[in-house]
Order: C-alpha cells, then structure tokens, then sequence
C-alpha cells in the first residue's frame, strides 16, 4: 500500500459482483471500468477469478483483463483462485495478488469447492511453494481469505476454536496474509471486532489487514467502521453495489465503493480516490450492464455542501519524507 | 428509559416519514401502526407535529393519534412543537415528550419556522415556562433539538462556536436535554463523535442523550455505531425508513428501525424489541401507503441462521435489583 493513503479501498466488482449477475459484460466493457476506476485514484482492482469457463462463464476472459490491468501503472491486479491450477493460471497471467478462499464452515467448502479443509490447505500448500520457486521480483502476494467466518446459512456460527485453527493452517502452509470474508451478510459490528482481535491473536497483527464485507442486512458500512477502528486498512468494495439485490432473500452485494469512499473521506482518511471521478464510472457499468440495478446512496445524492476530502497536505510531507 | 433495556429505539416513522410524504395516512392506520409496534416492544414513539394543518395535512390528526397512543402503556408519547401554540396543543393532549427543533442554521430556520434563532430561543423560554407551571406529575420532557447540526444544504457547515452557544442557550431557556439531529444527511462517525463530545463540553454528558440520523448517503447505521460508542442511549428511527427516497436527490429517509434493531440485537445491546414483529409491522404501513416504497435490508434478508438476539437474563437480574 501506497504510504500516501491511509485505507486501501480494494474493488472487487469485477470479479465478485460480475460472477453474481447473469449477464457477461464484454472484455472491452471490463477494460473500460477497470481503466476508469484506477484513473479515479483506485489502487486495488480484484479483476477476476481463475475457474473453469463452464462454472463461471461471466470470468471466463480473466487472463485478458489481468493483461489489459498489468499495464496501469501504480495498480495491484489481484484475482481469486480455487485451487492450484487456478494459481498457476494466475500467475501466468501476472496477477500480483492472488486470493485463495477457504470457507471455516466446512459443509459449504464442500458445496462450493468440493474440497474439504484439509483439501483446501493442501492446495494452499502448493500454492506457496510454487511462489517460493518464482524469482523474488516475479512472486505475487498470496493471502488466504477465511470466508463464511462471520457464519454460514448452512451450519451457523463456526465454533471460534475452529476459525483459529484455520487460519494457522493456512499460514502455517505459506500464506503472506488470512483476509476475512462475510460471505453470508452476517456480520455486526461487535463480531467484526472480536473476529479481528482473534483471528489477529492467532496469527498476529501484520497477517490480518483486510476484510471483505457484504451489506446483506444493511450493516455494511457499520461493520466497515469496526474494522478500521480495530486498525485493518483494506477494505473490500463493489461500484455501485453491483451483483447484489438487498431486495431479494439470500441477496449479497458488497459494500458499495462510493459510500465507502465518502465515508473514509468524510472522516478525514486518504483513499487517494477522487469521489466525482468514481461517480462518473457508473456510467460505464450501467452502460454494459442495463438490466442490473446499481446500488448506493452518495452517487445519487451527491457530496454535502462544502464538502472536503481528506486533506492531503500530510501525502506531501510522507512522501518528500 | 426502563432498566430493562439497553438503548432506546425511538419511533419516528408517524412524524418524521409520514410528514415527508404526499399522501395521508387515515387516522385508524396510523393507531394500527402504533399499536403493532408499540406490541413488539418499541418504548417511544414520535406520533406526530402540532404544526396548523395547512402546513402538514399528514399530522392534521396529531391530538387524536396522541389520545389513542397514550392509552398504551408503557409508551413514551413524543410530539414535535414549532412553537408555543404547538406546545399548547401537545399538553393538552397528553403528550410526554415534546420536542422543539431549533436549526443552527439560521437561514435554514427562518426558511423553516420563519424565526431567527433568539425568536426560537424565547419560544423554548416560553414553553420551559409554561410546563414549569404544571403539576409535577402533568410535566412532559422537553428536549430542544439541534437541527442541521451536521451542516446545512443552504449554508453548508455551521461554525462550532455557534452551536455550542445554542446548545447553552436551549439549556438555559429551560430544555431538559439537547437533542442532536442530522436533518440533511451529512453526517459520518467522525463528525458524530466531535459534535457529541463537543456539546456534551458545553451542556454537560446527562444533558445529551439523543441522536436523530438520517441515511441520505447511507451511512446512517455507520453514524448509529459512532453514537453508541460516544454513550448515546436513544436513537430515532423510522419503520422502512418510510419517507425517505434514497434514490432521488435531497432525499432524507431516517435510518430503518428493522435493521437499527437487528444490529444492536446481534451485538447484545438489549432494545426489548421482537424484530420478527417489526417486520411484520410493515404489512401494516406498506397495506395503507401502497404506494410508498419500503426501505431495509433485514426485513427481506431474513435473520442470519440461528441468530439470538440480546440475551435477556440480565434483564431479569435488573429488575429484581
């Protein structure tokens, strides 16, 4: 992370929001929307996700935009893999994060992977050892993200002992980082603070940094203030909310991008994100994409009447520094 | 505010919603309203304005939804006054709890209430006195409330010094609290907690208990969070944060008492309300106003599986001490 920003705002539309809709948006429309959010000041765009075609047909093309991604200079490519095939596809493709999920519950690792957790870690294994081998310039960051952490709609709370154990399992297998995931919308705020604290516990505090929250019942942005006040400083983010119904059970949007940005600006934390520039990019997306309703407040209601970003007069100074 | 409970959720919805909204709800929906929310454990309700009927037909039957609502017991009875005539009424209907907004904005005030802030001051002054002269037991609360105290859409942000000294001045008049409200939407967490730590400064922590957000740019649950963790104990709300457009311009729903509820529920704050009665509270709001689209998240998503709301055996233990 860049030291002139304070909060990483990681967009994940992409790849989250895209596989949630049925619709494929063209190459050239994800181009277009990845080009335009890093020239709003976006530092971290999760592109796509290395799976088969045939499960995912609307992330088919990811090599093609971590292609088209790479060459924006100053942007992290990240994607997501399943599995060790998908890493190597990723790192083929010169993603430079990729993101391994392994869900804590293991009924749902089964349904959605088809892997159990021991099958999950050993892939992780693999993964970190094909890293190792890379040249040091050419490894990318590998992060293991825990999803359904804050419970699943299949089996409910995870027993923490478990969690813990998850998390040390993956970075004892390689990991440079465990992210957290509310997969199932079912965080609050006081859970977000004690899974943090935890999981940081666990696996200590410098491979605990971002989380990725769904605003299934609202409590997004909420949770989002939570884990920054617990100190994470990445957090996960869809433009205009895309993917995701609120109206419609079992709906999972991410949180969304613009609100989240306003928020951080608002309270004086640097994205390096210009507002506007953001708004603007919806254009793109509901120009590609008119069927899918974009969610949101601050885009439609605009900035506050004398609204100011953070200031970034201390940018200047960390960096001269 | 009953021991039993935690934070005071405070029903807006008949006031706050119903005013921001062309049509008129009959006089018998809105007792049915009440009534369902009133069963599912909501302590206090703002029920309507004492403004002429001119101004807001929608509260045109104030008096007689105060009279029904005063027959529930264990309802706190809130009423919004303009002015002294409006007190007036509200005393001799019953109410318990009336509140005088006072915008710290004064163009927003004298577009508002057509007075400027020392004719808003001498009616507070007016009003102090006049419950003074009641028998103690006839006494409603008086809470004087700063309006536009996160910045104004005419004036933008409002200079400190001058809403402190109209936070003393409504004490001095004789208000029994100060109330803090975000009518435009433009609050965010850090905002909140300098404008709760800063009034407090001048009116001390007793004499300010109460938040009024709304979710314009949707971080009202993120600014509810904000204003627990400051020791706030009452937050208005309203039922499907009727009343409010998200996706028009200017719009200015309250925060959503359903999702307001959930996340205070899931992080073991006690409200002493039944969430699944609430949302089958807004069969009744939604069957008089079909028009009129419903907000929240919770009320569609569901409960998360083997969710349990704040556990109610200290409750128990309160009310025997």
């Amino acid at each position: 992370m860049s030291t002139s920003i304070d909060i990483l705002v990681s967009e994940v539309g992409p790849r989250d929001g895209l596989q949630s809709i049925g619709t494929v948006m063209p190459l050239e429309a994800k181009k277009a929307w990845i080009d335009a959010e890093a020239a709003a000041g976006v530092r971290e765009i999760e592109v796509g996700s290395f799976v088969p075609a045939r499960l995912l047909p609307q992330l088919a093309d990811t090599a093609d935009v971590v292609a088209h991604a790479r060459r924006i200079e100053g942007l992290t490519v990240a994607v997501l893999v399943p599995n060790l095939r998908g890493a190597q596809a990723a790192i083929e493709a010169g993603a430079h994060k990729i993101t391994l999920p392994l869900s804590v519950s293991e009924t749902h690792s089964l349904r959605n992977l088809r892997r159990n957790h021991a099958q999950v870690i050993d892939e992780a294994r693999a993964i970190a050892a094909m890293i190792a081998a890379l040249p040091a310039d050419a490894r990318p960051h590998f992060e293991g993200s825990l999803s359904t952490v804050f419970g699943c709609t299949l089996e409910g709370a995870i027993p923490d002992a478990q969690i813990l154990r998850l998390a040390e399992a993956l970075m004892a297998a390689g990991c440079d980082e465990v992210g957290l995931s509310d997969t199932t919308g079912y965080a609050d705020p006081a859970a977000v603070r004690r899974m943090i604290r935890q999981v940081r516990g666990a696996v200590g505090t410098r491979a605990v940094t971002g989380i990725h929250l769904h605003n299934t019942r609202g409590l997004g942005l909420a949770n989002a203030l939570a884990a920054l006040e617990e100190g994470l400083t990445t957090l996960d983010a869809s433009l205009g909310g895309i993917g995701g119904c609120p109206f419609a059970p079992g709906a999972s949007g991410n949180i969304v991008t613009e609100d989240l940005v306003f928020m951080l600006e608002a309270m004086g934390l640097r994205t390096g994100i210009d507002i506007d520039a953001l708004r603007a990019t919806r254009d793109i997306v509901r120009a590609a994409l008119p069927d899918e309703p974009l969610y949101g407040f601050v885009a439609d209601a605009g900035l506050p009447l004398g609204f100011r970003p953070a200031p970034s007069a201390q940018h200047h100074i960390e960096e001269v520094a």
